[in-house]
């Protein structure tokens, strides 16, 4: 199995939130696989799978493009390893956190971090990110990231029910982590491996979920290398 | 088994989302009960349950307070019945969607239809209605529903990710309706009972599915008595 990610200049740094997703739930289910670092301009790699963008997932004759397919994938062709959602209403609930993951999280951190990202890329990826990014934002990535004191306080309102969730409980998915909970670490992984800044600071509940989180698998996301 | 409930000046109008909640899992579990309605000011009438507010749920020699906490010892005692959360994944992704319509519809919802909830209940209750929610709003009832046209898009902007899951899939829960999509329900429910105002109109995919919600259980929802 052969995992297609997203890395740095430094090609051991691996930070995309997307790829951290399915190498969670690859730990998860306690499978071992390959990974094939590629540069956002290494798309010929992956071709087969028809996606653009990592993750890719090639196993045996099936190249699986996008995150969450991936995840679908996983759990389907494993069924006798660990369950990523538990059944049918775990895995209808896991879309909803994605989504959320997605559109808040992602989007939340995505202009406090963009100037780290561009700085953890080669050359030629960082002029390509910069371009496209800066694009997107309306604006530099500098300017974005002069406002992000702001910005994480706008995200940490708007992760109000993840930490209230989290009070009651170690995990997202309970006593023990599980895909939902993958989803929404995937993105804290990405800003943690590129940026000095943390989007958390003064979140006492939600930190501790994120230590916890990044110590699970033998320290998976704690111990990986950082571009910072 | 009997249910505490909230009723409007028509005792034939429940309205609470939080009570809508666990009529939706008694459905879904297939559980007979008895509605008590109260008031507000009939809190006697539950004491033993230590609950100052309702829903309260009195099985045997069990009572129970918190519409979560019915849940659970629903899901608990009644294991054989049909699973509100398909497992402890599920239980604990429900957890957030809980805390996502608590924090995010019921509060986003309140201000737009509180006016409408003081027209619907008796004088009595009215009044302490009154009195309590314009101290938590700061602003008067009226004041509130002035704004609610622009508070109606700012709630369908934070209900972005879960539209998003719903052109996905019919339920929050996937292919089938569980508990993740009753914690959601609850909230629209009250508000469809006692407001002629729409919080998602042009939205529509949150309409069909919100449709698909209200037509469960023979028209549970759909056919309630409404105080409008």
């Amino acid at each position: 199995m052969k995992l297609y990610e997203l890395c740095g200049a430094d090609r051991a740094v691996c930070f995309s939130p997307f790829v951290w997703r399915v190498r969670l739930a690859l730990a998860h289910k306690g499978l071992a696989y390959e990974a094939v670092p590629t540069r956002f301009r290494d798309k010929d790699a992956y071709a087969p799978s028809g996606s653009r963008t990592v993750p890719v997932l090639h196993d045996g004759d099936a190249w699986v493009g996008d995150s969450w397919a991936i995840a679908q994938y996983l759990e389907d062709t494993y069924p006798d390893r660990p369950s990523l959602f538990g059944g049918a209403p775990g895995r209808g609930m896991a879309r909803f956190v994605a989504r959320f993951a997605d559109r808040v999280v992602v989007r939340g951190l995505f202009p406090m971090i963009a100037v780290d990202v561009a700085a953890a890329l080669d050359d030629a990826d960082a002029a390509y990110f910069r371009n496209s990014r800066e694009a997107a934002l309306g604006r530099t990535l500098e300017q974005a990231a002069e406002d992000r004191a702001a910005a994480r306080d706008a995200l940490q309102a708007r992760l109000a029910p993840l930490a209230a969730t989290l009070k009651d409980q170690p995990f997202v998915c309970g006593d023990e982590p599980a895909h939902g909970d993958y989803l929404l670490a995937g993105p804290f992984a990405w800003a943690h491996l590129v940026s000095p800044f943390d989007p958390l600071a003064g979140d006492a509940v939600l930190c501790d979920w994120r230590a916890r989180m990044f110590a699970l698998f033998d320290d998976l996301i704690g111990g990986a290398r950082r571009a910072v």
